[in-house]
């Protein structure tokens, strides 16, 4: 196990009912910004939830936040948030609004010029406005995390940002909420934190071995209520297991101690910045393919992962590793989700040696858990996804 | 699952060479009290390092806290504290070491006239003295939660408390402190830390099935290193494994949206009182009767158990479900821990009484989770200990 250092201060609001008690967590003398998205909200009764408990609090809003958070409509909303002088935000929604959320927590209190800054210089958030959150899709993780994703339309790019400033206050996780979300979403959700445990989880072996069995216990959680959610999402058990395990995928938990991937988003982020395609989507495009390409410096794991998940006891631990791969390509087809990108596009090619051509440009040293994957290994891993 | 709030907000510095890092942990401006126990940490090396961290702070020693952290010791440092004006507190020790600092975090700062009315009148503490850990004796999972025991050697009580203020700010987990534990402390310690596991596991079915699967993944980790770190406490792998499950078993997580038991605990605390039996001891002894004793409401989650952890597939419910408890005090026998009151006593006859007396003066309404443990089943389930 390596060294880590490990803080989470967010306060978890979850089940039933909860989105009440935000009134006594939010300063009375507060004056909030409340942040949503396409206004779904306004149609499941959570936006009326949300004025209910706050009806004591000053409170101004700001709709429209898209999915991808596009630094466009964000910059609008920071100016909202110096001309009516709002100390507290409140995001409710998606990965999408919290992460624009945490831009405006950061930019709020930046001293540079231009905020964009942020995210091209990676500069961390030591302090930001304060913010809590009511989660309306899990997927993320972002509610219990301080990381956050920022698109700008202009120069198609996807760019991550963070810092121990921007952990949400607390966050609301009302497993209700998952009753109106459309199957697409919910099954990008399935498919989007089953990604983020494998990032964290399929490397090489680190002897954590505490960490490994939390990160099979949320993949094995995400199998068992996937089936069950997209049948019915009003399904409580499932429901509410499903947002507490999105959740824990991407908290930091099961990341600590042990090295970390994220190729597979590196490359995903791509493929929205370029075709918006969804986020969960690009994952199961690349993630097959790039497990197939790092075979080798992953087969350990991938056929632990394998033996553990999906039960494969025969074959060597390459042949399990394989195994566990087409495994995992068939969950995400049973969810309804395509792993080939020529699914999603027609103009696909030239995609693969775009990406590696941008990540060049970037000056990346190299991806994955051995910071050795070249740009050249890019266009080949997007290639076996064409 | 049941609704839940959770919030930990203890920062945890581990892995090799963390201790040096407590220097920029606490203000440089604090007047700090470093508490301690019978002194092993002089023989470790790990007082030099602990002095070596704070060369440049204000630093004021307490030693001699005693294993069940007693109230008239702790007295004398809360005297301490108030004379040199201290302002954080270090706790450089096991569980017992660190629940007297949680003890003294709450006196510190408490208005009443007798701290002892803190834990005999239940009274939270919101708010306390700041104060850091360096865990040297994995077990109890006090460094990384807000409860602590107090004992009182005159009235034979060994009481707790807790509160939102008891969190400590930071806690350094270096696995290479477990070297240089005695075998019998180790062996407390994983019994410690697996029926913490199984006090919060060994309920009901709650629809839980994430909690479920990150408590078996601590039992699963317990048990896989048990025997490595028995065998050579000097294996970091082993070593780091055990310690961090020690703290994921009881900092709150697994507790979360379940039923919870304690009743294991709760007689066990009569046992330590009556004899000075070691914690951890108690709860081997006490738990395979509660768990048969309470078979027909607990048979669900034990028979679950048997299957998960301990393999067990032929029979019906009932009969996985003794097999498990079976198996349960085989695994502590085999950390060479006794299981029956009259191994540790020829004076045992009358204890089942006793502490079923007790437990009427106390006006205890009902154990477990269920709450309807009246004193009889607890004189009925002590005896079946003997």
């Amino acid at each position: 196990m390596k060294n880590f250092e490990f803080k989470n201060p967010t306060k978890i609001l979850f089940g039933k009912g909860q989105i009440e008690k935000i009134k006594s967590e939010i300063p009375a003398d507060a004056k909030v910004l409340m942040l949503y998205g396409g206004g779904s909200i306004k149609k499941n009764g959570i936006y009326e939830q949300v004025n209910t408990a706050l009806a004591n609090h000053e409170v101004v809003e700001f709709g429209g936040i898209p999915a991808n958070p596009e630094y466009a409509v964000l910059m609008k909303a920071l100016k909202v948030i110096k001309e009516e002088k709002i100390t507290y935000l409140l995001a409710v929604g998606g990965g999408s609004v919290i992460d624009g959320t945490k831009f405006l927590s950061a930019a709020a209190l930046y001293k540079g010029d231009e905020p964009w800054d942020i995210l091209t210089n990676n500069i961390p958030t030591l302090k930001g406005m304060p913010f809590g959150t009511v989660l309306t899709l899990p997927a993320t993780g972002s509610e219990m995390n301080s990381g956050a994703v920022i698109t700008r339309k202009e120069t198609k790019e996807k760019l991550a940002m963070g810092g121990v400033g921007l952990f949400p206050v607390f966050s609301v996780l009302d497993p209700q909420v998952i009753r109106s979300i459309p199957h697409r979403q919910l099954a990008n959700g399935i498919a989007d934190a089953f990604t983020h445990v494998l990032e964290q989880y399929l490397t090489y072996p680190a002897e954590a071995y505490l960490q490994d069995r939390f990160a099979e216990s949320i993949l094995q959680t995400l199998i068992e209520v996937a089936p069950k959610l997209l049948e019915d999402p009003s399904d409580h058990a499932a429901a509410s297991n499903f947002m507490w395990s999105c959740t824990m995928a991407l908290n930091g938990l099961i990341q600590q101690g042990v090295p970390s991937d994220w190729a597979v988003h590196a490359m995903g982020h791509e493929l929205t910045a370029l075709y918006g395609i969804d986020h969960a989507r690009t994952l199961a495009v690349i993630a097959p393919s790039h497990y197939k390409f790092n075979l080798e410096s992953k087969k350990e794991k991938l056929a632990q992962y394998g033996e553990r998940i999906w039960n494969i006891t025969e074959g060597s631990t390459k042949e399990k590793a394989m195994a566990a791969i087409e495994r995992t390509e068939t969950f995400f087809n049973k969810l309804g989700i395509d792993t080939k990108l020529s699914q999603y596009t027609n103009d696909y090619n030239g995609t693969a040696e775009l990406i590696s051509k941008r990540f060049t440009e970037r000056g990346w040293l190299g991806l994955g858990e051995h910071q050795n994957l070249k740009p050249k290994d890019v266009e080949t891993i997007v290639k076996m996804a064409y």
